[in-house]
Parts: C-alpha cells; structure tokens; sequence
C-alpha cells in the first residue's frame, strides 16, 4: 500500500475538473469494506464447473500486457489447442473474449448479411437464442421446431434447406436444456449441397461427447471455457473453414459489432497472415492463462480418453438414477449427452424444493430446466474435472436423501 | 486426476454421432504438453496495470455458479462500489462482461436507433472507436475533431449540438492516446439544453482524475477494469442515469445485440425490479471476484486520496522527465492525465528502438502512441497500484538509460 495524502493536497484548478476533489458526497459503502466471501459449492449442474486447482492458480498468475510477444505466443498455444479439441486443422481458430454467447454473436454478426436466410434447428434454448440474434441482426429467420428431447433427422434438415435456401444452418450438438447429443453425421454434406455453412454449438459437449469438426464439415464451430474444459467462463473458442472465411470475408457490409469483427480478431490473434497485430480490444489475460491450461490437461488426457470418460461415469450415473426410480428424460442412451444428464421430474415432488434441499444439505448445485424445458426435468452435469464416479455417487446419494425429505415434508 | 480409459471401451452407435471415437487424426500439439510460461513485467504502459497479489488472489478463488444468490450478493456489492468510484446515485448501474469496449458498444447500441444522430468528440483515437461503432449500428455520425492533445471548450460543443442534434454526445475524459483528462464541467448541461444524453469514456482516468457523474450531470459513463482499478481485462463498470434509462427502454427497435441488451443485463444485475433473476449469459464469475476485490480497495483508500496520490505521483514523474530534458506532449499541467503521461518523442531517437531497450533490459512496458498518436509521443502509465515515487523512479532510470544507449547505438 501506499500513504494517505491528505485532502488539503487536492489542487483546484482554473478548468473546474479538479474542484471536484472536494465535492464527493457519496461515502465508500459499508458493504465493500468487508471481506469478499463466497463458499464452496460441487457445481453439479450444467456449468460453469468447478475449476481445477492448475487452473486456478494459472488464472491468479501475475498478468503480462496484452499486446506482448509472449502474450501472442500463448494465444498461438491456445489456437493449437483448440485446433486439436476441436479436431480440425482451420487456420481461423481463436477464443473470444466473453461467454458462448459472444461467439454465438461472433458467428452470426460475420456470416450472414442482413436480409440472407438462415435456419435454425430449435429444439432447446439454444437455437431459440440464435433465431434471436439472428433476427436483431436483420437475417430472415427461418426455423425448423422439436419440444425439448426432440432432435432432427438429415431428411428433415435437408427439407427445410431445399425450402428455404438459407446461407447458415444453425445445430446445436450438445443440447444442455434437454441433455440431448445431436447427431452430426452428413448434415454438413447436406448443407454443402445447398451452398449453406453448417454452425454448431458445442458449449456443453465439446471434450465429453465426440465431435470432429473437420471429417464432419462444420464450418463453424464454438464451444465455452466452463464446462468440460473446467476454466472459469468468460473466455469462447471459435474455429471458422476455409468456406466459412470466403463467406465472411467476402461481405458488402460491415458486421455490426465492432468488436466481434473478424477482420480485427483474426488480426489480434495473428490468424490474417499480416506482420503486424494491431490493437483492437484488450483480451481477458488471466482468461486466457486459464483457458491455455484446461486446453493443456484436454490435451495430456486425450480426446478419445475425456470421451470414454465421460460416457463411463455418465452410464454409473443413469444406472444409479433408474435404480433410485427415476426416469431419464432422453429415452434413448444414444442421444443423451454425456455430460449433461436430464432426468423427468418425478411425480409428487416440487422441483424447486428438491434443488433447494440438496443446495442446503449438500452443498451440492444441481439445476432445472432452461428455456422450454423449465419444469420438465432436472439437471445433473458432470464435466471435465468433475466427471467421475466419486462425484456421480455423492449426487446420487444427495437426490436419495432429497427424493427421502421432500416427500415427508409434503405428507 | 483420473485414470485413462483405454480406447477399446470406446462404443459404436447406430447414429454414428460416437463412431467418431476411433477418427481422431489431429495429435495433441507439442507446445500444450509444456508448462505455461509468462515472464515477470512492469506494466507501466496504458494498461493493463499489474494486478495486486489481493486482487490475483481473489480472481483465484474457488468459483461459485453466476445464478447462486452468494453471487448475486457480489454482484450487489459491485454495483454500490461502483457507484462510489463513479459517485453517483443511479441504479442502473453494473458491469459489462467484457473489457471498456464492450462498453462503448452497450452504451451506443441501447441509447441508439438506427437513423438518430450521434455527436462523437474526437481527439484520439477512443472517439474514432465510438463512431465506427455508431456507424456500423445505422447512426448519422457527426464528429467535432481536433488533433490528439486538442481539447473542446464548452462553446465548440453547444455550437456543435445546436447544428446536428444528436441524441447522444460522446466524450472521452481520459484520452489515454493522447494522455489528456478533458473539463467535463458544464458539458452535461449543455447536452441537456439540446435534449441530448452525454456519454463519457473513463477508462483510463477513473479512481486517477476526479470525476462525478451525478454533479457533473453525465447520463452514462463507462470505465475498464484493467487501470487504476488494476483488476485483470474483461470486466467494464457501467452507469446509466434515469434520462438515460428513459430513452433506452422506450425504443423502437429492439438494440442489435442480444447479449449487450440492457433490457436483460439489467434483469440479471437486478436492477429492473423484478423479483426473478433469468438467466441471460454467463457472467466472468472470476472476473467478478476480481473486479469486486479491486473496488474494495478504493473504497478502502477513498476517491480523494486516490485522486491526490495520482496527482502527486504524476508531478513527480513530469518533473524528472522535465529534468531529463524531455518535452511533455500535453503543455498545460491541469489537462494532463494524472494516470497516462505522454512524452514528445524525443529528437535523433527511434521511439521504437526504445521501448525494445526499455522492455529487454528493465522488464518495463511503456508504449508508443495508439491510432492518430502513433509516431507522436511515448507513454507511461502508473495507476492505482503502480502509482508510487519508488516505480516513477524506476521508469525515469530505465528512460535515462536508454536514452543513452539508444544514441550511442546510432552514434
């Protein structure tokens, strides 16, 4: 720390900006002279995750300048890392500084021009979301509907293209509102077949669910920094094909953000070819140092190991929830996502007071529906560090002692 | 850890989704197999600042859910501190998840319908950002321009608002490119005789310069959390006064962005009255520890001392650039940037060549200057933190030495 100067050092001055010194009338609030307090919670739902302790502690590193050269040399090491998450080897790949919904934005706001068509497969909250941006942005929104746990055959998607022409065809793989893993499979050929780019989210099942993004022909894929990755949110991974690039960088407009401008960020992160990166925004640097680490432990683990994981303890989980008498919301084991598990909301319990007694009594954070699922099921995930059998059997045991107490204190 | 699963236990599916599980081409890449390396440096440019070990710390923690009513609580206590550092009473008050960019776009894209004019104060290269951004969402940008050092005075203003009658005026009050604090006196009143909002950029001055939005009359002021905060990038403090809040919550038109609409942000800041909080994105859970931590230190110090203290700090510095017989960019002392000081570059000197000196062998950043200014001046920030005669000290050194190297080199 440093001396108190007193007030009698303040200067006024003849531009009246300074006489300011002497007229603060709102005192410091009583509230942030206290200690930050937050406690510890199993972040059982569907994200964020609990970060791992080498995460944390890469994240609470001394920071450098965001424009450094060894900045933009562990920008290079998160770009390799993503390219290997995401199995592909597009020269288009960064991480966004914000949320999923920042990229979400990002791939809408540099792809498609106002007044383009685009589809978007609604089966959850997040297509509902992208069918919003879209339509903001001045797109025609086109939009092909299931009721949460519904999905879409490649015959029904290639319909609606045939149908509507769209330039974007919107999926989300990992469905977390309704704990639905779309299948992928031939949709980007179909798109292809009808000059559309293929956009997938895949915030909640990149690393626990298989996904490939080149030998599937996604042309834009995302995903987010807390949920199998394990690192605080705040920081989205993005890659763009070479198709999508001649899109994006072919446009007559200029996107609407300038601050998800691809133009600038494939500058920022040395993706454009050019000598010099220019300043755009300044990049979340402690993100950043966290996001490089959780790449790194995907990485030492291996994708095809951090699937098999999560399918291993995700199957211990649904065994332990039907012999507790409870009904898995996606029928079939093929379609549910590993990594967020949904389960019907049983009969004669209240949702919200089976959350609330396992938050209490087990420290434990579980979660209800999002969107359209909302009182149609409950949420467990188990992601990335998060992910074994240790941590499925404490929530088992917590639901049990739940499923036990919420039913008595109705009786 | 856990223990790897061999790949043999990987299922076939019948929807193919999971035959993926034995295709992955792309190896982990070399460089994610190594430690994460950043080296130890002074930030003494622009910002980022260095971060206090109490705020690294703090960043570190445990993280809990961005829906948890323990975060919500924080997220309470960051709005009153941010209502301290900005002195004002509004309750439209919280912070971006992003960095002061993200910011500018919030203010413009909500208090703004396409075709309504902006008046945009540019003498830097914050106002060229502000108009490509009004630009780019359908605003009829109107500029008043002076070089970087030049200044507006209250009569250029009015003459300027009288002719376009924009719905929005934009200032910026720490133009870091050009190390100016601008008189914000008065301007808020003017902009209101014309029935106009007045925005101002306090990135770089907030908690150096004083500055009150409530007397001063400003309806929506923006700063970053990376300066005299010296939190880490990516959170943004925010204010809207209720002038501002009655334009922005009247439009037309929905604003452009999803994710930067104030109707939801403020529903999950709480600050819309509504008894439930919906989830819109997920918030930077550790940023906001962070961001919280950095408030708490200047409510701990005071905004006086914190004002005072930038500005003795900031005349020592001057006086031993001056005895160092450099020339300061901006002449008059009370329109100098108590955080960011600007040096004419020095005659016979590659202010390039410098910096490279200054950073190999001091492990100092300084900078060059940023859009208009580049080529003109040298800059050195100490903010909050940094901001103390024993780092001024080690700046000069580092500037005198090099000063002599450099030219011996050309010699």
């Amino acid at each position: 720390g440093f001396t108190q100067v007193p007030l009698e050092s303040a200067r006024s001055t003849k531009h009246g900006v300074h006489r300011g010194m002497s007229s603060v009338t709102i005192p410091p609030p009583a509230c942030m002279l206290r200690p930050l307090e937050a406690p510890f919670r199993y972040l059982f739902g569907p994200g964020p995750s609990n970060v791992p302790p080498r995460i944390l502690a890469a994240g609470g590193r001394p920071i450098i300048g965001h424009m450094h050269s060894e900045m933009f040399g562990i920008m290079n090491d998160i770009k390799k890392g993503i390219q290997y998450a995401f199995q592909t080897s597009n020269n288009m790949t960064l991480a966004m500084s914000g949320s999923g919904h920042t990229a979400m934005e990002c791939a809408v706001f540099n792809i498609v021009e106002p007044g383009e068509s685009v589809l978007v497969a609604i089966n959850g909250i997040w297509g509902e979301r992208v069918a919003e941006i879209a339509e903001r942005m001045g797109a025609k929104v086109h939009t092909l509907f299931k009721t949460p746990g519904g999905h879409f055959t490649n015959a029904e998607i290639e319909q609606a293209l045939a149908k509507h022409k769209p330039v974007l065809f919107f999926l989300a793989h990992g469905e977390s509102s309704s704990g639905l893993v779309h299948p992928v499979d031939g949709v980007g050929d179909i798109c292809h077949k009808y000059n559309c780019l293929l956009l997938v989210d895949s915030v909640a099942s990149l690393g626990a669910a298989p996904l490939l993004m080149d030998q599937q022909n996604i042309d834009i894929l995302y995903t987010g920094s807390q949920k199998a990755l394990n690192a605080p949110p705040g920081t989205a991974p993005i890659s763009f094909s070479e198709r999508a690039c001649h899109k994006m960088f072919n446009r007559k407009t200029k996107p609407v953000s300038y601050l998800l401008d691809m133009t600038h960020l494939s500058n920022y992160w040395g993706n454009d070819g050019k000598p010099e990166r220019k300043y755009h925004h300044t990049g979340p640097v402690s993100g950043f140092f966290a996001l490089r680490e959780s790449l790194a432990i995907l990485a030492e683990m291996g994708l095809e190991n951090s699937w098999s994981h999560h399918t291993e303890v995700a199957e211990y989980l649904w065994k332990g929830l039907e012999d507790l008498g409870l009904k898995l919301f996606i029928k079939d084991k093929d379609l549910r996502l590993p990594s967020v598990t949904t389960i019907a909301i049983p009969e004669g319990y209240d949702w919200k007071e089976l959350l609330a007694y396992i938050m209490k009594h087990h420290q434990i954070e579980f979660t209800g529906g999002l969107g359209p699922s909302v009182g149609m099921v409950l949420r467990i995930g188990l992601m990335g560090y998060n992910c074994n059998k240790a941590n499925a059997a404490m929530a088992l045991a917590a639901l049990e002692d739940a499923l036990k107490q919420c039913r008595k204190s109705k009786a």
